[in-house]
């Protein structure tokens, strides 16, 4: 037990990654980390904690555990359109658990690799397991896409398909096993942060965010921030094969709307700009999905069969009754 | 105890600091905050974490866990010379505290305004006291501090006092009173980061740390990315009279070598940058105190009168058993 912090931090993280924007001056350590800025880009920072039992359940191997921090937390570079740089890592660890921390960090590399980030400071420290990942990227000024652009009118877009990532939760707290269990358990620990289709729609998107809290309740950020209300054809979500088979078509729309960290993009573009979208979209072999539109009246309506129903937004919440922890 | 996360986070962090630096462009409340980075400057971070019951006893009052908390983020930024920006707070809790957040927000509040950083982003979840706080600065490229620019012959000096935190500490594990705890208690609780006093030797030092491990340790840190040595002279420790009319010379010089989180400078200058160093800092009447210098030898030698000895540079090290868990 008595490893030496700074030989264990040397061990597992003092390599990982790659600085494919080629802004690290100076990586882990000394007292802090040195980014040079590229000229003419802001910096946008975004801090994500995930807890054992609140965000994951006790157990969670260490690959599982990495694919789902590295993954949520770019995630919210996408929903700004930027370009990732780098991250820094703080994990809190009830002991050295050698076996962990080397599938952590080996599939935290690989990832890392991918994405192009690279690490560039940390802290370990002693307590229940609690990892606290702050990831930064480049925007040009004006272009980052923000929660409060939306105008009434304007068509909203959802990226992927919606709920696999309640489902695939539902599967791992119940011990459910069968043939669509594994691709479930995959959106759940490996989200895949939509970057490069962010980058897509931003010169055409008036509002973005990721849908970590559930369809309702992100869309509902933006409808705030924009002083506009939304509807939305139920019949519309997508939803994965896995999913509808596995649970049927009411319980599936149920997750699509609430179900949360399904970490795909919720966005909004105006009419006029959706023939230059769909010409983007298809030039990269990226589909989208249309799910309602903007109004000018706020909160959130379901259209379906004529009928027309409002809705709460809805969404996880860590200090209600809602996590991992029931 | 059903609090709405968000609602928690509006109320108690949504303005909270001062962007003396000017740079920030959108604060708390979307998915990232932006940072224009000042033209011609190089971004600086560190990530720290602080966890119940291993940096701070249970119980701890959250004003003092506030002043601790960005006290040790901020000394970062002074050991590497930088101008600090702003701040990121992930904040994990095991329930609403309402007195507790309180306490903390105001004199978080308090404290980011007096040294100009500005809270812009977070994270509020469901567990066991856990706090990390990223801070982001600025420097001139080439202008930062680092621990590997130590050269045989330079002096080594030292801010403020050492120690003090460490008795400090023992005077709250071991529920001491008296005329002393006071001050003892306040350097523990209340670390002061010595930005200032960074910037004004920056332009001489060859190196430099902050003392969060303890002399030697963060000392050692220095020798080793430097590949050098040092002499030091333990009579020449700087130790409050605090500390000394507690608990005695000799046990105030061991706390001042290895007690940690002092969060004090060290420092490194050149024999021949002395006096223009001497006259700089007297003109912004700021005492440091030289504690030997640097050498050829790799190691730590401790030298009193006459007598010269050898020691192993020792440290506050998480993953052994010197904690406050004890």
């Amino acid at each position: 037990m008595a490893v030496d912090e700074f030989e264990l931090i040397r061990h597992y993280f003092s390599d990982l990654g790659n600085d494919k924007s080629g802004s690290v001056r100076l990586s882990v350590g000394d007292d802090c980390a040195i980014i040079a800025p590229p000229a003419g880009y802001n910096l946008v920072v975004s801090i994500d904690t995930m807890v054992e039992g609140t965000h994951f359940p006790k157990g969670t191997p260490g690959d599982k555990v990495a694919s789902r921090l590295l993954g949520a937390a770019l995630s919210d570079l996408a929903a700004m359109a930027a370009v990732p740089a780098c991250f820094t890592l703080a994990l809190t660890l009830p002991e050295t658990d050698n076996v962990w921390l080397k599938a952590f960090s080996t599939r935290l590399s690989e990832l890392a690799s991918q994405y192009g980030v690279r690490l560039v400071g940390g802290d370990t420290t002693k307590g229940p397991l609690t990892l606290s990942i702050q990831v930064h990227g480049w925007t040009k000024p004006g272009k980052a896409l923000l929660r409060s652009g939306a105008q009434p009118g304007d068509r909203i877009f959802v990226t992927g398909t919606l709920g696999d990532s309640r489902g695939g939760l539902e599967t791992i707290l119940k011990h459910i096993t069968g043939e669509q269990v594994p691709y479930l358990q995959k959106r759940f620990f490996n989200p895949e942060p939509r970057l490069d289709t962010a980058l897509l729609v931003s010169d055409f998107a008036t509002s973005a965010i990721d849908i970590s809290d559930g369809l309702l309740a992100d869309l509902n950020h933006i409808l705030v921030a924009s002083r506009v209300g939304a509807m939305l054809h139920p019949a519309e979500l997508p939803v994965s094969q896995s999913l509808y088979r596995w649970v049927g078509e009411k319980q599936a729309r149920e997750w699509a709307l609430g179900g949360g960290e399904d970490f795909e993009l919720c966005f909004t573009v105006p009419l006029l700009s959706e023939p230059k979208l769909a010409w983007a979209l298809r030039e990269h072999d990226v589909a989208v999905t249309c799910i309602g539109q903007i109004t000018e009246t706020p909160g959130i309506v379901l259209a379906e069969e004529g009928k027309v129903w409002s809705v709460e937004p809805q969404g996880y919440n860590h200090f209600s009754e809602k996590g991992v922890n029931r």
